[in-house]
Order: structure tokens, then sequence, then C-alpha cells
């Protein structure tokens, strides 16, 4: 299951998808509704990449996404819905510019925790920061997790991506890092693991990247040599489905062992 | 009485600097040392622009300022004091980019308020922003407040400058505002009505400005065509004393009548 | 029939290719040459992207091109021809910069019209704007015709492509726009309806675009993620016959039913 | 005499500003009006710049000014008043971006004559042009008058300034040059000698520059370093009245000699 | 044989490859040593494109690669080697920035002579340029060999390619050309015929590319459309056999016959 | 005795000026001849930042400076004279992008030694660097010397300025240092004071700059807010008479104990 942007009217809406088997999907024809969102509508953007977390405890999904405004900026919008449903809004979580942000799917030390990129007026700054809220409306605390590499493959922006998916070693982040050529940026996968208790603490970061640009589909489309997640769903058995999408122009699903990617953040850097 | 940037080992370092009269003033030799600073000290940044607000209901001064690091960004830093012979560290009121935070001296609605103004990455969002927040370390509810206006003294910029002062009519905010010129920036100061009850309500806003580089020591210096102001004082009599910077170079002090800043607000635009 | 750059000596000539089929061609070892235009020859650049206008009752083709020089901008050139044999040169049409120029294929209101882009100094201002002439020496009475529009897949650029094709319901232009991302731009086509009379006016313009790139050969070449086209013809029984130029690269052939293109036309937007 | 720029609720409009003296000047509180300008207010831009050309065989004035819009760029606008009471919108002279129209005070070969500086998209190319018109509505035989000298000081921009004056050995024109340096641009003004028959041509033209800033006035202000002339009157017995200018902040006047000015023309360059 | 570049522990060390067919390597897990580089180590920084030329008289290999330091900028380093076992420190060859040097394989009138392309601030001066020295410490009597052409393929930057290979013409270099479009770059290949005397002095150049991007891995890749080489290898037989990477993604091999790039070089331009 | 830029036809050529007090000048005016400067004259550029070496061991005066050509960039050119009446060209004794060569008045270790500033592409790496030389062709064995300092006065340029004083405690060395502010740069003057026996050792530097612009001819001019030095004297008694230029638009004399600037060296940085 899973939200789709759709291009309608000039502005953006999201949209219901289902599947079965995670490569064939249904999408519905029409945009999905928030309840209460005058504070939205009047912010008079649109909106992309969200992330959803289902908060057990709550029995509720959070999605995060990001709203933007030409006049005043890319900020982080949330929803919450019980069922798919009924969508209801509440609240900007920050100040632009901001992106990215992505919530735990617990709380931590009683405070809920978002990972985010804030966006600086200066392009060396483009860092994983991490900030915590009582409430969801009001948030503080914020720290940054991890910072580009440079000369890396990762040494022009880092950003969260997926859900931080809980592990016996700690919460495993599938972000994605950016490298800048003459000729476009590229845009990869890496993964980060964060400490149960004090996830502003990385303890173990890949050296490579898990995935990056390599198949015709994600070399060649819209935007060149992007793979970005938004969504990876961690099975039972191990096995990690990752949602990307290739080359701003196909959404793709790969797979992994859960194992590898923590082996992944274990190697020497 | 006033706090003073010093360069000093390449930190800058705020000292005490006193005044019988606004004009001669006398600096402490040694800066300021703020308690249990070590998430500030982490930073590694150096730190300027401080806004200090009196809340007569703690009786107590909360300064914020702008820290800035060259690998994390600009972000805004509290401390209060209660005899400006001791001062302690509260925690960082924002993620990166952001600066220019001005704290209004009461609570509103029973929450702390801000002013600043988030920098987005992309140069055209440089407006005055609100937050609120019930405890200083979890801030929301954001909501732009004023945007720079084309064509005009304030189209590039806007940020907020002195501490709000109470009226009668309202939140009275002196703000500068940047026009960009094909030899450099010009920086003015303006002047807004906020609405008593829900500042980020704009109920008047000056047409031209109130104060513009006119002398010569506003117009030449290390930055030319710069006002810029951090504080202003409103006497009983309402006499405002302005003080503010000329030219990145010198401080000044200005008087206004409260009266005609207020007209100013009422000017048609 | 189609004219063709060769890039020859460092300076751009065009020569005459010929097809039966509209996808095999026939091109001419000898560069075409212009009688008198000593003007041309003086302005000291190359040109390139003609547009080949019939004037039914002239028995003329027009065609319209893009002169560049370095030191001085890119001009529109004209140069008419009864026969594909000799052709004479008129004139600029122009100063610089502007490019794209297209003439109606009939007066209107007695004057000549044609559709251009002027190319202002500042990259927010690439809109299609029409110009009229009594004589093709001196034009005047121009009028902006189509501007770019915000997030859509025309933001950054829209500029006149084929000569317009005179419909019932009015005057049918295909046209291109850009999108730019963060690793180079999308050149796609779409399409104008303009009023028979006063063809300034957009009576209709689609949403989305006609032909953008999709095919490997459009995707991949010297500038990637390019269509992009200078002539257009109508069959009688409906058909368009598009020849476009794909990623810098390769000459293609798209065909279109007029009456799908009229039906993009009246798209709500 | 002259027209003069006013603020006045975020849209410029022109005033009239009578003076005995050429230092003195009693300015008019109502602005300008023009009559069947709705193209004008259409354009939804502000204007500035006006040059007045008074054409003796017609009696009438005509005034050429810059008139911008965000959206769609700066182009010529022209009006023309017999009185100076009653002004009559003719029409834009140019498409976009063009401006620094001066009319010529004789039609020459039977055409309307003018000076103006299309604005490339790429910032090598800022000539002055010539145009000519039967009519002022339609202009055409378009051509490049004067270019910018590299490495000397109008080696950035060169545009016309006042309107060209009548002399026994050609037309004298008072043109601005513009060098860039590390702190910003110096704007300085120059002269060339135009053929009288055909002003295409240049039959002379200064080596240095005829006015620099140098005064306190013309170095500081809101835009340092700037003199620029949009008007020089001639007198009878060879004093130039040149009004222009100072760091985009006071109104100037100087005085020359035009035997001096023609001189200054001679010099081997 | 041939060296590689590896990306290790986030810094970049040669390894040595083996390779019978010249399509089939063998590349070696550990890096390549090199004695006495404590200068070297200090600059901190990564080393690439290496040039390998063997100079006969001495039976010595020599190795010239840019060495790049965020800091300190981009050098030329030298290492030489009999065996490709023991390598040996020999010392910076330019100050920064320069990158692309390439050693001739013979004394130039007694002195070693070494193509390379200085960097300077300005993005138009990226030429090939020659340097001289009596033992490879110190560099002299520099001089430009061969500019941009505007307007062609090779307009934005030209830098030495392969070692010169010595024919009875003279010096045959390839090198690689820049042209800018608004998607990225493409880089191709040329050759340049050098006076076998005064090697500064260039008697032909191709008009056209003799390699550019074409197939699918040079189009494709995480930089597309770049063909880069740093090596090539005469065979007796006349055959060219040049190692070339494509796309920055692979290496490629491709052969020419001596007789054509010779051929290539008298080209009129 | 100090040689001075003079504008005339276009080229810049050095003139020489005399002076009794060093406040008053009498400057020649027939520009100064090299002989034998064909190579220069060949680079087709023009030439400025003169720095005069008097190396007692030869009797001889070294000039260094730079040469600017628009294709080929900025390098350094050196002639000689005995007398200031003949000037013999010596040769480039740099690539592009090189400027403010100061030669050493002694040899060091039997080696010329020069202090310059290699231009790299990338803005952030402007630092002083040294090289040395056998007999002023070939250069080698360079050395950074001193580099920028974050957020300090010296910040985005550093480049050597007087030539070398030698004292008892090493080469005392005023360097300029530039600060960007958004309303353009701030140039500085600093003293450095390099090891005796090996110049690349920095033993002493200034935190604070000693001169900087403060006087009315220093803010404001061509180029406000600039102090730069090609030369300074010291005396027998102690005194240094540093001449520098003011705003780009006046020279000046300053005067220091040498005593005092060695102190400024000993600052803690």
């Amino acid at each position: 299951m899973m939200l789709r942007i759709e291009d309608m009217d000039r502005k953006q809406h999201f949209r219901m998808a289902y599947s079965e088997t995670g490569t064939e999907w249904r999408i519905e024809k029409d945009p999905v509704i928030f309840d209460h969102d005058e504070e939205l509508q009047e912010y008079n953007g649109f909106y992309y990449d969200p992330r959803i977390t289902y908060v057990a405890e709550e029995q509720t999904y959070y999605i995060n996404f990001a709203v933007h405004s030409d006049l005043l900026g890319v900020r982080g919008g949330q929803v919450k819905t019980k069922d798919f449903k009924r969508f209801e809004w509440i609240g900007f979580g920050t100040e632009p510019d901001c992106r990215n942000c992505v919530l735990f799917p617990e709380k931590i030390n009683g405070l809920y925790a978002r990972l985010d990129r804030p966006h600086g007026k200066d392009g060396t700054k483009n860092n994983i920061w991490i900030s915590y809220s009582p409430d969801l409306v009001y948030w503080g605390k914020s720290k940054v997790v991890a910072t580009t590499r440079p000369h890396h493959w990762d040494d022009a922006y880092v950003g969260p991506g997926a859900v931080p998916i809980k592990t016996k070693e700690g919460w495993l982040e599938i972000y994605h890092g950016v490298y800048r050529s003459c000729s476009g940026a590229i845009y990869r996968l890496g993964v980060l693991l964060l400490d149960m208790k004090d996830p502003s603490c990385v303890i173990g970061r890949c050296n490579g990247y898990v995935l990056g640009p390599r198949e015709l589909y994600e070399r060649v489309g819209d935007v060149p040599n992007v793979v970005f997640t938004s969504g990876a769903v961690a099975e039972d058995d191990g096995t990690v489905n990752l949602f990307y999408g290739a080359a701003d122009t196909v959404m793709c699903l790969a797979t992994a062992q859960l194992g590898d990617l923590l082996a992944a953040c274990r190697e020497a850097r």
C-alpha cells in the first residue's frame, strides 16, 4: 500500500495505490482528502515525497511530506490516518526550508522523534538532523545526525529516506546521498545505524552505497542517475523491500537482507 | 546597558557594556560566560546579533542570538540572566538556517512567542516568521508574518530587528529591509504593527522606511549603506531610543516618537 | 523537403535535403547561397533553426532562422525563395536577443505576423510573443502571447516551434516548453490555439505536453531529454507530420491527428 | 524643464518639475497622466529614465522611457506632448529586453531614428544600437552603433544617454559606459560622434570618459560611483548643460563646451 | 599494462592492472606504494589520471598524475619506476591549479618537455600548454600550445590526453575537448600534430573529433557523454591502441591507424 | 623611486616616477621600454602591480609584475635593470593563473626565491606560495606558505605584497588579506614572519591587520575599502615606509616601526 503523487490541475495531490505484489499497482482515481487542512490550503503550495510511519502503540499511520511554496519555501507537513480512508491534517512540523521529514515508529524517551534535512542558504550544509516533540506540534532539541563526506559518493547532500527500521543493533536508516559531477547530480542510497536510545548518535555507517544507478531505467529518464526512496518494509524473514523511484520516471522495488544492510553499517568509517 | 560583540582569538564572544547616556559606553574587558553551554561549545561556531528581552513576569532577561557554524549552518541560541552577571544557556531554539530571533516580552495565549527569519536555500524566501513555545525548548505553530515587497526598499530581505514594543494599538516591531542594487545591498529600517492577541497578523506597515543610510558614517564603512538594529527602548514619555549599527562599523543612537512610528504603520499599503 | 544545418569550416550553412517519405533523406552536398546577404556576412555569426512558411498568396516560401554572434547576440534572419534554388536575403527582423521566429502563412488584418521569443537578460522572462509588419522590414505592435507556467512541464521557457496551422477553430501552434531539473533541461512539445483574427489571444492550451522524451533516442544523445520542432505539415486527411530533433542528435518524424491536437487545446487550463 | 520619477503607492509615475536656473526645481505634486495608455496599464510595470526629444518640424515633444515588468521584461514606452499638460501614449517601441531608447530630433532619410540598448541574455552583449521607423509604430533596419571596449572604462556596458545633439561635424551622443570592479559597477559618461546622414556610423569616440564619479556626492549614495544622464541641452553660445543623476541619490547639473566634447571625439581610438 | 584508480578508505590509490589482450584485465589487490613521498602525504589529497611515459634513453617509466587538495588545489605529481614494482616519488612539477600533465618520451633540445593544462580562475582559459625542465624539478619556458575553438566541439576546454607519439611528421597528441550544452558537458577526443623540434608549434589539427560518445556505454553512466584518455600505444604495424574511459564508468579500448590520425591533423583549420 | 601604471592607448605601460620625499612625485612622460620583450608583446596583454627587488650581490634591480591576457590568463613577468634607464626582459616566471610575484632580495640556499599567489579555478584556494629557481628561468619546489583564515579579516584571499624585509628574526612579509562582505571586498594589510633559512616556514603572523581602510580616501574611490601594497622600504633607523594604493584611486605613504611590525607577528595565532 503506497501513496502516490499525481499531477492534476497544476496542483499535486496524493492518491492511494494498492498492490498485492509490490510490483503491480492499482491507483485510485480520486485524490486523498485531508480533513481540517485550511492551514495547508492557505500555504498555497504543492506537496510530494510522503513517508508513512506506523506507530503501533497508537494504531495510527503518520504521513510526513514536503510542502512547497514559491514564496514561502518548503516545509514539513503532517497528516494521520487509521484506515487510509479518512486523513486528518495535524499541522506543519517545521519552518522553511526543511524537507525529507521521517517519523520514528516509536516514541523515544517519551518523545516523538523525526529525522529531517534542513536546507540552509549555503549549499554546503545539507545534513541529516533529528528533532523531538512531545505532541507533534512543538519540536525541539534538534541535533545533527550525519553530515556529508567530502570526495565520497555522499559529498554534496545527505537526507533521510525510509522510515527507520528497528533492529537488535539499533535503528537502521536508509538515506540518500548526492554527488555532483560536471553533468548533473548522482543520487544513491546508503545505510546508517543509529543508537536505539539516542538516535542522534551514529553507531554505524556504510562506506560505499548500497544502491546506485546501474540499470538503464535508473540511468536514463527525466532526471538521469537517480535512485531515491521514501519507504522500505522489513519482513519477518529478514527481507527488506525497498520501494524507490528511478530517474524520477519509474517506481521500482529492490530487496535486500537486513543482515547485509547491518553488515554494511559496520564497514570501517 | 547592552551586549557587544568583540573579536578575540578568532572566536567572537559577548561582553557587557555600560552607559548612562546611551552614547558613552564603558566596555568590560572580560567576555561573558554562559553556564552549562556544552551544547553550544560543541556546535563550534561564533555568535552575533544579540536581542535582549525582559520578561517582567519572570523578572528575567532572555537573550536570543545567532550562532554560526560553517559546517552546520546558522541557528538561534538562547541564554537567560537575572542580573547580567550570571548567564545560563537555555538551548538552541531552531534548526539551521534561522537567524534574527526576537522573543516577545510577554507570553501570548500562554505561549512564548518569537519572531525570526528562516533562511531558505533560495534567495527569494527571506521573510519574517513567528513561532510559539510552551517552554522555550519545543517550538511550533510557525507562520509567516511579513514578506518582502517587490520593487520596494524591502524587496530582497526582511528580518526582525528590535524586541517588539507593546503599545495600545498592538505590537510595534522595528524590522530591517534590504534592497539589492548593482553595487551591493542597502539595509534600512521600517515598522510593522502586529495584532496584540495574534501577532502573526499584520495590522499596519510603513510604506517608506523610517531610517535609511544618509549620514556619511551610515554610507561609508566596512559594509556601506547599512543601518541595522538589534535593540530599541521605549521610554515612558513616548521617546523610542533606537540603538543601531551603521555601515557595520559604528554603533549609533537614534530617537523617535512612538506616535510617529505608529502613524507610519498606518500608511496606506 | 527540408533545410538542414551542416557544420563546415566552423561556420554553419544550410543545405537542401529531399525526401519522398519523410524518413529517408538525400542531402545536397553544397550549401545554400543567399543573394544580397552582405548584411548577414557582416554580422559574422552562424545560423540555425530554420522555419519555412509558405505564403500561398505570394507563391513564396519565407524562411526565418536564428543568427548568432558572440559579440552582438542572437537575431532573427529572413530569406525568401520561390523554387528552393535561388534564395534572397530580406534582412534581419529583430534586434538581439530574439530567436524562434515563425511567420504566419497569411497576412492578418493586412499585416505579416510573426511569433518569436525575445530572450531577456533575466532568465524568468522566456515567453512567446507576436509582432506585426506591413513589409517584413519594420516590425511593431509586439505583444506577449503565452507565458511559462510555474511548476509545470513548461515552467522555464516557452518558444514557438512549427509554423502555425490554420484550422477552423483558430491557429494551431506547436511550441516547446522547458523544465529544469537538477541534472539539466527537459524540452517537450505542447499546443496552443490562437484566435484567427487576433492571434495574440490564446483560446486554448494543452495542460500536459503532446510529445516528450520517452524513446531511448530522445532520452540519450548529445543533449539528453530534448524534443524540439521547427516544422510540421498538416495533410488534407487531418494527419499532422511533425518533424523534430531528438537529443540534439537525430531527426525524427512523428504523426498526430489534427483533431487530437485541437482537443488537447481544449483541456482545462 | 524636466520630468522626474517619484515613488508613490509602489508604482512609479512621472511628475513635472520646473526650474529657471537648472539647479532650483519646483516639482508638481500630481503625477502626469497619459491619455489612451490602456496598453501600458495592462503591462503592469513601473517606468523610469525618460528622455525628451523635441522634434521641431512637428512642434512636438516625444518622451521615451523604460517600462519594467517582472514577468515580461523591460521595453521602451513612447508618449508625446505639445504643451507638457496633455500627454498621449503612442505605444511600445520595442519587444523586451530593451531600454535607454533615445529619439533623434530630426527624421533621417525620411525615417524616425532611435538609439537604444537591447539587453541580451548574456552579459557580454550590452551595446548601443540604432533602429528606424516610418511612423513610430513599426521599427526595423536595426544595426549596432558602438560596442563595449575591453579593459577600458566602458568595458562592461554602453548605453545611449542624452538626446543626440546636432553639430556641424555630426550627431554628438553623450553615452554611459560601465566598468565592473570587485566591489560593484562604475558608471561614467563618454561621447560619440555619429555621421549626420548615417548615424549608425561612428566617426569619432572619446578615449577617456568626459565625466566620472569624483565628488563625494557622486562616489557615495544609494548606488556608489554612478553618474548617469538622460538629458543634455546645448545652448546657442556653445555651452552644453548636462543634467545627470549621481550615486542614484541626487540630480546634478554639469556644463561643458560643445567644442571640447567634439575635440574629445577626435581622440585617437 | 595500466594503472588504475581505486576508491578505498576515501583516499584514492593507484593499483597495477595486467592484461595480455588489452580488454581482459587482472587488477592487483594491493595499492602501489611510492618511496619517499612524504611531501605527497603532507599535501593531503587524492590522485587520479595517471599518464605513463617510457623514456627509452633512461629505461625508465615516468608517471604524471593529478593530485587534488580541497584547501590547496590540484597539482601535477611525478613518480618513476623501472619495473613497476618499486616506484619513486620525484616531486611536484607544478603549482596549483594544473592538471593533465603528460611527459614527452624524449628530451627535446636537451630538456624534458611536458604538456599540461593550467586551470585559471576564469573558465575561458582552459588551454593546452607546454613547459620544459632540465631535471624534472625546475620547470619553465612555458608557452601555450593549443587553445579552445569557439562554437566548435572543443570550445570550452582542451587538455592533453595520451603521451605524444613520435611520427615522421611530428609529435601526434591525442587530446580531449569539451563542449558545454544546456544539460552538461560533452568530452570528445581530437588530434594535434606538433613540430618535432619545437613542440609548442602546432603544424596540424583535426577539424572534427576522432572519437566522441556514440555507444550506449559512452552516452550513459555516472557522467554521461564522456570519452577521456590517459594513454595510447602505437604498435609497429601502425595500429594505435587507445585506452579510454567512457561515461566515467567503464574502461574501453579503441583502435585506429596512425595514418588516419595524421590525415585528420591535415584537415583545413 | 617607483614605477607607475599609466593608461595610454588602451595598453598599460610602466613609467618612471621620481620623488625626494615619497609624497611629491614627478612622473616621466614616456613609458619605460623593455629590451628583447618579443615574447611579452606576443602575449598581447596589459601589465600591472610591479614589485622591485634590489639584489645587492648582483647590483641589479629585478621587477616582477602581472601580465594579463583575456585569452590566456595572468602570468608573472620579469625584467631587470641596473640603472632604471635600460630594462631587459628576462622571461615569464609562471604559467597562468599566477600573480603577486615578489622576489626575495637574496638567494636562499643558492636559489632565487619568490612568493606568489597561484589563482586556482575554485575561489577557496587563494593562498601565498613560494617557489625557487637556480636561474630565474626554471622554477620549482613550490610550497604553500600561508593560507586564508576562516571568519577572519583575511578569509577570502591572501597574497604577497611588499618585497620581504630581512630582519634579525627572519623575513618580514607585508601581505594583503581580503574579506568579502555582502557589498564588496575589503582589502587590508597584515604581516608574516618567515624563517630565514626556510622561508616556506611561517614563524610569526599577525592576528589583526596592520593597515585597513579607515580614512575617507581609503574608504571611497573607484574600488571602495581597499589598501594594497607593492612596495615597502626599511630605513636604517627602523622606519618602514609603506607605499600603498587606496581605493584603487590614490597612492599613499604610511610609516611604521619595524619593531612594531615584528611584534605584531608574535601575536598568538
